[in-house]
């Protein structure tokens, strides 16, 4: 899993995200100090999505790549603050509870 | 195959589970406890989903990932105790009886 | 080439294989009491399909999974017997007739 | 570059050729002893697709896999003779020919 | 980078080309002696287009495979002599400035 | 991640950028003397199409190839010293702060 924190994102990265996020183009991204970056596999960043959604002052979309194996990349909104204490709450969960492997 | 169990998903989370099932949009998954997430080979995924099937209390729904090359994920809906108990039953089953090699 | 048979297979099982089926929605695939499910390169897996429909008493379908390289999965629906003597045949017929190599 | 020749194919197995081919549906494929399966990179199985073309007695379609690399499959339908003295036609030619290398 | 040159090409080999051509289907690529096939990556294939449509006589167009890699395709039509030039442009002109790698 | 720059772009290699674009068709590409291309991870390029909107003269799109694995590439279109200045950005930039890795 990998990430990147962007600050003051301009309006052409924010288009991008935007022309490739899942939720309806009617939910707008615009209004964010920050954008934090996590690819990984489906199923941790389904957990990432849901650890960063639980912190305060954030929001989350997953974003599309082109076809990415079984990787997915989720976006977190939010100010500065906000955002680089989601990816550090994701990185201390995802220690504390790994992946379970069955067979 | 991998898995990870969410407990009390978060709206968001719900959201990108929600976007990507197989099942007909009619179809919601929001009032459940926690969720499990099996991700694997398509071949072991439909066995995996029947042996949840046939376990109680859960409801189980294919997850779109991005092309993802043969793997698909499955979640498990349901109360905590049902959802650990339908990853338990995949465990045991999957050990039981592997996968046929031809040729 | 890898398969499983799957008895008495679950109306979830059923839905996430008929959701995925290739054949046109009208032909459905819902009374029959087990399933063999046979993954492989698209290549053997049109001349296990061929294998498999040539016996008795199976109906045979091609299942979509998700951007599988050169993977496709057949399920050969039927009977118990009629789906396991088609999985042997599959065995039989391709240890004896290899794929061919050019260059 | 691999290669399967299927006899008498069975009315299933045409039908799973026939949803996958790319020309249009109008074009039907169904009148044939024999048809041959030539799975290879891109750039082969149009050089591939061409020979068999200036051979005599065969139909050519290219098939759809679900998402192979750079992979796709050419059938070649004709009577038994006629298919494979193409896959022999296509065996020489390419050995003469090597795909040239940029770079 | 791999390329192939085919002289004469049959009717469903240009069809196989024309349904999987990027610019729209009013512009129609029968009238040639020649195509060469140049497979590659998207960023290779971007420059080699751009070298062969800089040369005389010739019409580039991109061919679409079935989801290679990072791989696309690109067809050079025009009489023999002038696809054979193109060919040896790009592959002077790639020898020449390689792709920069950053990071 | 890797990239390339394109004096004085063709009809032709501008057509094939313009059907791959992300942005809406209304948006035209076509007055730039240079074309900068930039292939690598969705998570690095979405870093780097922001480091080039924010430097001077040139205009970012982002550019579908064929199902590349987690790979996209970027356009930079604009004078030939802008879009060489915005590349060199990229390149520094892009030393200085790595792609965090979490797990």
């Amino acid at each position: 899993m990998e990430y990147r924190i962007i600050k003051s994102p301009s309006r052409g990265t924010l288009d991008i995200l935007f022309r490739r996020k899942g939720s309806p183009s009617s939910v707008t991204i615009e209004d964010y100090d920050a954008v934090g970056l996590v690819q990984g596999r489906l199923i941790d960043m389904v957990f990432a999505a849901d650890i960063a959604e639980k912190g305060a002052g954030v929001v989350v979309e997953d974003i599309k790549g082109h076809c990415p194996q079984n990787l997915i990349m989720i976006a977190i909104f939010g100010d500065t603050a906000s955002v680089e204490a989601a990816i550090k709450e994701i990185q201390y969960k995802l220690k504390e509870a790994k992946t379970g492997e069955i067979g």
